[in-house]
């Protein structure tokens, strides 16, 4: 289905320029692409052909078993959770209590979630979490609440709930074919990485991912209740942006501000997906060398350039995607910029 | 005194592949030279002509005057100052307590600091300092031990210590001087930026910068008291290593195991310097990208390029410049290699 035009392979990759006073320190290089629904590529940037790790970034369809599956509705799960499940949370209290509870309703505990244990990304909540003179358990990993909507999922429909973070479980096998279906490839001999916490990571193309991403954003031409599906996970994140990431993090940051605009997830090693549904586009992109501030400055520019900003965007995104760094006596020492080309 | 080879502008930059799974998942591109105490350069990679700040690698450098103004006689600054005077240091207990006895021995605290505060940077004494209910001063923040070796020189010599960290103040015209011997330099025209600390970074290029670092290696043709100083320098790192940085870092690992025949030091955004006394050669590397990973494995590949590993060192270092990375249940899920080329 991917259309390519004719000049998309002469695109550079997007330039991140890192500088300090009237230098450029360190550079960037970001592959990117823009796709519709039907695979037509509207803008690409750089390498987009080969396969590519999208880690948590593809947890906006890794959600949608939880719905599509009945489980939500027979756990009467909430918007709060459906955000969690697309989250790599910061391990606040709020996600924390959050995932406890809902495992709880499910007659379940931590002890069920196979995502492993790390202190919270936050430092406050890192900290706080030290004070208190407690360690973290598996509800403080950043993917706790998709382990639990999996959890959810395997529990409504009878599979063993041991192991689903197994390519040969159900719950994971289901993940590969709705990346089969998004992406309109066969998996089968897809590059296989383990990711943190511990599931298959599948290697797709960035113009396959934006073309999937695309079909999330604009999915009327999906079965019904997978249409429905991609449209409740859409507005529980806009709704709750707070829940897909937290304190400090360009993914709240954007889905909290874009109005349903835009619905994004970062994923580890310089990944963004973004799902743009009014005008039924997908971005994908990746930090070749996989720093974070690189995707989120690439992911910026490129939303500038689709002409998307709002004023209320900029307010809450500017320190991620036009970041001021300051050093420890808050003087501005640097800027980040993005170079599209072209 | 710079002397390029003809094949030098030909050698690619290092490539650092981060393998997950069967497929490269992110790289990174690191120029990088060896050069020795005349200028000669040794090998290189990638462009080393353009100005790059070295940031705190060039630490070894700015002990110098703690030294060769005689503070260091004066106040009987001990080997494990020396080296923390070099350190950026993850705000241990050990580092802190150091420090704070120096500024107390020289009768100033922690309040004559321009370096600012910052949580320690290894989390477990970040955990262990909010768990006490402290919060961090200036003694925790990394460069702590190098603004104390300042404090400690503008005291002896009678300059006013407030704003010390000013370029126009006399302990920061000091090591411009210092630089502009060591690189053969004029620096009245180079780049600077603000370091994190608040001090300037000057950039300069990477095989001016080798060139610096091997004169630091191989003193013998520099003025004796100088030389004195660099040797002092590198005895007080090779044998108080855990004070140039701490757990779980390199620089601790390295200068720890190397049995002085390697003295070296990070700086952020990717750089590395290392002086080799018995080679009389220096290393200069930065990572374009600014990536302190891909730093310390081109670091590791260019020390086993010139032959200088040994077993005790890869015991120590490997974790470093060989990692295996692990996810949250300890599970292997990737690793890096560099590629010299050639």
């Amino acid at each position: 289905m991917i259309k390519h035009s004719a000049n998309n392979s002469a695109s550079p990759a997007i330039q991140i320029n890192v500088s300090r006073g009237p230098i450029v320190e360190s550079r960037h290089l970001v592959n990117a692409v823009v796709s519709d629904a039907s695979g037509a590529i509207v803008k690409s940037w750089g390498n987009i052909d080969k396969p590519v790790y999208l880690r948590s970034a593809i947890k906006l369809l890794q959600a949608l078993p939880l719905l599509e599956s009945g489980a939500a509705e027979a756990f009467d799960v909430s918007e709060k959770e459906i955000s969690l499940a697309c989250a790599s949370h910061t391990g606040e209290d709020i996600h924390v209590t959050a995932v406890t509870s809902w495992l709880n309703r499910l007659g379940l505990s931590v002890d069920n979630l196979e995502c492993g244990s790390h202190w919270p990304t936050y430092r406050p909540a890192e900290r706080a979490l030290a004070s208190s003179g407690q360690s973290p358990n598996p509800a403080h990993n950043n993917c706790s609440g998709k382990h639990t909507g999996f959890l959810a999922t395997a529990l409504h429909l009878g599979d063993g709930l041991k192991g689903y973070i197994d390519l040969k479980h159900p719950v994971q096998k289901r993940l590969v074919k709705i990346l089969e279906d998004f992406t309109e490839m066969d998996l089968s001999d897809a590059p296989v990485g383990i990711d943190g916490c511990s599931i298959p990571t599948l290697g797709i193309p960035l113009d396959r991912a934006a073309l999937a991403i695309a079909k999330f954003a604009d999915p009327d031409k999906l079965p019904k209740s997978r249409a429905e599906a991609c449209k409740r996970i859409q507005a529980a994140i806009a709704k709750e942006p707070t829940m897909i990431a937290g304190s400090d993090r360009l993914c709240t940051a954007l889905n909290g501000s874009a109005d349903g605009a835009v619905i994004a997830k970062v994923g580890a090693e310089g990944v963004y997906l973004a799902a743009l549904p009014e005008q039924g586009l997908g971005i994908a992109l990746k930090a070749i060398d996989g720093t974070t501030r690189a995707a989120e400055v690439a992911l910026g520019a490129i939303l500038e350039d689709l002409d998307i900003m709002t004023e209320s965007m900029h307010s809450k995104m500017d320190a991620f995607i036009h970041p001021n760094m300051e050093n420890w006596n808050k003087i501005e020492v640097g800027t980040m910029s993005a170079s599209l080309g072209g």
